[in-house]
């Protein structure tokens, strides 16, 4: 069984892979914006829980490849028509496909980007075949849906912690859960050992969605690299503004009610009265008990494999990265 | 060896067999859209060809109805993100879902209905998997191309006959073929009838879609059920413009410019003055030349297939049935 591969090595193995891959063809207008996007970049950790998951059980690495470029793909499609639904101009700090290109060529290389992912996983053994387009189907499914409720969520009064949860574990966690459990899954790991993957995968994807909803309003800035409250100044439905919205009293949700039902307040009263409601609450807490508990939970999954411990450190490694940037 | 059935009876088979597959889930924005756009209707005739074709072999056509239905979905989900493309208000009469709904749930919806489909195949023969993926992957790409290039064309000056031929070949007998090759694959036909049946497919396809061209101009308008030279009125590039183009001397280039350069002309007038040109350089019957060529091609691979006469009786039936409109 070989060394394990530091999270660093496997980036750099399949963003290696990723350029080798050419995207080149005919007709231009709807290859080119499928390089475009994938020579954005980005971390490629989801590919990378693929090959850290076989990894774990001494699986090649190349033999692992297809399911993991697979998900990366995928990835990057529904970022793509995610990004024509948000009407959002910019994506890593460049301009969006349907920016730069436009709306119909967005939908359509989209297309084209989605039927990719499902090429390199079609070069997955054949052997694993139906049981990981199984996992894979439900999970790009249960993405469309995470992303309907998100939208939903936008012009809904009511949002409850449940249906929230329901909707950061289907567009984020399951993603996350279902490179963990293929990479598993194609390595002949056990049953029970796929399974507390793809828990695992939830678990740690819901601490880091909630992290991410805390560290809007309470990161630092220069680490964090947002608008501090960009959620708040844009009513976003997060974590901390249902937790606040369940626990006010009638005074404390006409503030929210007021500050959330428009955009053109000044931004920093908008901010200072949110947050002033958010902290006679103690939402930040609430939501960060919320995380901890879910990385708790997570790290009990991976604590449940059947692997020695020093071949689950890379996922240890990768879990306390994901969430170091909240105390 | 079964009797063969006739398509009225593979149409009812499968019009039962979709009616009784739910889509009802949640979210309904996600899943309504996906139950709406198959109430629509339509022939089923791809999904038709599947179970044509492997009924041809004695395949169980139960067995085949999941990649038949798989079909159908696809060919769905292309109707819902090519009506977004081509901002038509229209589908089978009935408003499309873009209109009914949004872009937004139009998009996702469709990416949902995709995912539906790959679902679907996934249930075939394990076996048999791989080799589907591949030709339905390959299928689908094609498709996207096909797209993309007809709305290239619509602001493209100059668009040669092979590339229109290219065009529709992937926009729609590319599909055709697809689902004839797949039900010969699982019923285990061989390879040189399931490359047979491709080839029918892709020409059947292509002599359909010349016909069309030419129905749009010269077509009874009663039996035809559409308005006379819509394609005229609305500038497209079709088989008899290309050819029309092709022949035209400069004085009759000149006619065609003028009037494929603008909307705003009264209708009559463009009619009139385009036909004059179409009928001075008799691109009817050159494009009905065209259409029967690739009419005895087709015939031609039906023909090669291993199995006796009255087994191919079913697919010459559905080609006579697909051409009988032109005279």
């Amino acid at each position: 069984m070989s060394n394990l591969k530091s999270i660093a090595e496997l980036q750099a193995f399949l963003n290696l892979a990723i350029e080798k891959t050419s995207f080149q063809a005919e007709p231009a207008e709807l290859y080119d914006p499928i390089s475009y996007i994938l020579s954005l970049g980005g971390k490629r950790l989801r590919p990378a829980l693929v090959l850290m998951s076989a990894d774990m059980y001494g699986y090649d690495l190349v033999k692992a490849l297809p399911q993991a470029i697979g998900i990366e793909l995928f990835h990057n499609f529904t970022l793509m028509h995610d990004d024509i639904m948000d009407d959002a101009p910019l994506r890593r700090g460049k301009t969006t496909v349907h920016e730069k290109w436009d709306t119909n060529i967005g939908v359509l290389s989209g297309d084209a980007l989605f039927v990719k992912a499902y090429q390199s996983i079609v070069e997955t053994d054949p052997k694993h075949l139906p049981a990981l387009m199984e996992l894979f189907n439900q999970t790009a499914l249960e993405v469309c849906e995470g992303q309907q409720y998100d939208m939903n969520f936008e012009t809904q009064e009511n949002v409850s912690m449940p249906s929230y949860l329901k909707m950061i574990k289907f567009k984020t966690a399951v993603l996350l859960a279902c490179a963990l459990k293929s990479g598993a899954l194609i390595a002949n790991a056990s049953f029970d050992d796929q399974q507390n993957l793809y828990d695992f995968g939830i678990h740690i994807g819901l601490a880091f969605q909630l992290m991410d909803d805390i560290l809007d309003v309470y990161g630092d800035q220069i680490d964090f690299g947002k608008q501090i409250a960009g959620d708040i100044l844009c009513n976003k439905k997060t974590c901390l503004y249902i937790k606040a919205y369940e626990k006010a009293d009638d005074e404390q949700r006409k503030v929210l009610d007021y500050y959330f039902a428009h955009q053109d307040f000044i931004a920093e009263e908008k901010i200072s009265k949110v947050m002033e409601v958010y902290a006679e609450l103690d939402v930040r807490d609430a939501c960060k008990g919320m995380m901890d508990n879910h990385y708790t939970i997570a790290m009990g999954h991976l604590n449940a494999l059947s692997v020695n411990e020093d071949r689950r450190s890379t996922l240890v490694q990768f879990a306390e990265l994901l969430m170091v940037r909240v105390n």
